[in-house]
């Protein structure tokens, strides 16, 4: 069995105690949406790339042709004079084994950059249509809960009930053993297509906690699109209901704006 | 491929020849339930934990909204001066081949600490809605059989017909080549649901095998909850049968009672 | 990943030149059935037992109430003076990498007791219900098939057409790489119930070609018993169609008689 | 868990850079009918065989009643004093972590003998009954582009959008790292069935690129073998929708003439 690889683009990298943000594909893409918008704002430089033989067997094209293999990338920006690395993706783990040996990698990087702390961020989905503001966290420590808090972050009884799958959550829990404190900052969302009304109620909450300020323009537009798509899709499915003809939403209306 | 992983909680643990007495989950959560009312009445103490990328990649949210992995868990107790350690846990392996890893690691923490001999605690399902106080019982000796029969345990030519799937019967088979004798002791179960009452009469049997005695009332107020959803159930059930709109348990009726 | 586990039950086995005869479970049984009629008329002799982890993670209960895990085994006869190896048992893998790594432990143990020949026993589905006494074979060597033929054995050109999965198939074309001849040959059979008439034909072949006799009473009495059964199935289907109710063959008609 | 394996025919195999060429299955068998067709063009000659437990567990009957593992082989051929290999073979790995370990050995031999490009051959399905000459490509250099749309090979906007899955794409990315060349070329097909139009004007194209001449017969009257089938299929459902009895294509209509 091949095992993960991992390609540094930067052998040189020394930074000071950075906190790592990961935002993996997840409900409603909400952690990505929200970590990948941060990238582009702070305009963090690329410095690793994991390949895994967890991930699907598949290559991307680039606008120009070119191909490259889907993976998990690492960035690394700066806020406030702070160091922070980000861990983005295209894919989480195929297989149940393989989200224990990723967590364990990303786990192994952190410990190399004495990070602090870790915030995974991801959607919490509800099931109902109407959109909620509410970030719900999960932590690996009390204290870091009562700190947490005070953002405006809700901390409620045994809460998600069917904890927490994949590696928003592995990465949490797991991180406790290497002395690494750890939160899971939850968007609320629908949770049936991409949200980023919910991605930029997580990322307030967090950019208060980073003490940073971000422009959040294509965030709101991105919400703007999906709000149109929803109209259609409402409109179309009420002719439907009249006995008019079935009118798919296009690819391009659906497709993900990265 | 990232192996299973032990966490010894106590470096020093000296123990004499204790028994095992093991109870993941399974058919009715029997095996589970038994070995979990042994390690509340006995105070017992966690000595280990193991950590498989054969679990699922799940964390588990506790009350105070911490996390931990899923995982099993290692306790040591003592009943007339004997120790005795406990193995219970969220989950068996998710996969056929780590059932054969944490059977083998299991067995290889048996040898450390020269255990003698292992009960594995399971339910069998009769598939029918009556309940059944019989224990029935396979083991890896045939002396340790006369033994056990002293007891109440019933061993029937060739049953379960079907042979057992999982850790209770692997650990039972297993130990033999280690050397060390090992009965699995199954509580008839209707299958379907949790199930406290033959959790009672396994842990009954075990208790005069072990020359022990427990408090009971927990496990009889679970079976007390248990009878009650059901009763609710029918009730439901009946209902519909005469129009009746239909009313599902609420998930607080069933969840785990732990 | 946990290695399959060879147990030698004879460490100082010697033995000149034996050939190998599989019989693992197949379609229709018939393999099987050959090999542990073989072995019971021979009165071969348990000297290897193989676990797996590409096994089901299961045990079987014996009459007695004991256990043993599900596995293979090798059995060492004498015919003739001859030596000669059988390897039966109860699963063949469940994984598609396990029928690699099995057949590659297989053929290391071939070469061990320097095997000159192997034989691979199955059935061949016709999806006929009418019997056939033709018995199909492939090897691994042109001067074989020609040495088989005069056996009766039939070669159709590139037939079995889709090929052969499992042990039976890996084994004959990857023993050509250490050197050994072997053929694998099958009995014609319907393919849906285990079939010990398809495993008669085989036999007969076989034993004319190892220049050895066998009562086959057993092998009669066991296709007596599933003549019997398909009368009845077919006794009640007739009964369904002139609205009878319906009536299952029990369990014990139906079980396997090993 | 078992490695794949490699055999080398020939041990002191020595290689002018030679350029390799992949057409592995894949829609509408595209890629391997262009390759297996160059291969007997050429008369290349076999200097490699792979074996994996990746692959189904399977073996396949020659017309001699010999049988053979599925496997992947490389021909070594030439063509205007140039060192061509060719990698061809009867499946791709059937999980997902078997693609990247493959992927991985074939970019081994590669390096190995100094490959400087690579071209990977398959199918692009349209989903659409009418066939469509054109070539698209994909590759892992944009100066590597602008040469081969000299010879007609299309390059669309991040097309396909849904990436490649599969040995064809995987190969062209991971090349990359490798420092080879590589590019993907595919011919538009339907995508139902075996499509040896589509692989006559993806060869077309790969002759130009290679500077070679072929003879194309057999694989034009493959094309017209496929057109008859597709005709006879097309009046029996127009049969059939005239209320005639439904009459299938034998095996031998719609069977791989390799």
């Amino acid at each position: 069995m091949q095992q993960s690889t991992l390609v540094r683009l930067k052998e040189d990298l020394e930074l000071k105690k950075p906190i790592l943000v990961v935002g993996l594909p997840g409900v409603g893409l909400v952690g990505k949406l929200v970590v990948e918008h941060l990238v582009d704002e702070l305009e963090a430089e690329k410095v690793m790339e994991i390949y895994s033989p967890h991930f699907p067997p598949q290559v991307l094209v680039n606008k120009d042709s070119t191909v490259r293999p889907v993976n998990n990338i690492i960035y690394h920006g700066k806020a406030n004079g702070n160091d922070i690395l980000f861990l983005v993706g295209d894919h989480q783990s195929t297989t149940s084994q393989g989200h224990y040996e990723l967590c364990s990698l990303y786990l192994d990087i952190a410990e190399e950059f004495q990070v602090p702390r870790i915030y995974t961020l991801g959607g919490y989905p509800t099931g109902k249509l109407t959109s909620d503001e509410t970030v719900l966290g999960v932590a690996n420590d009390t204290k870091l809960i009562e700190e947490i808090k005070e953002y405006g972050v809700e901390f409620r009884e045994s809460e998600p009930s069917g904890g927490i799958v994949g590696a928003s959550g592995l990465l949490v829990a797991f991180s406790r053993m290497r002395g690494i404190d750890a939160a899971c900052l939850m968007g609320m969302t629908p949770g049936y297509l991409m949200d980023p009304k919910s991605a930029q109620s997580l990322l307030k909450v967090l950019c208060k906690m980073l003490e940073i300020e971000v422009n959040m323009d294509s965030l709101e537009k991105k919400a703007e699109e999906m709000e149109s798509i929803l109209e259609k899709l409402k409109e179309k499915e009420e002719q439907q209901q009249q006995g008019y003809p079935e009118v798919k939403p296009t690819e391009e209306d659906l497709r993900y704006i990265g």
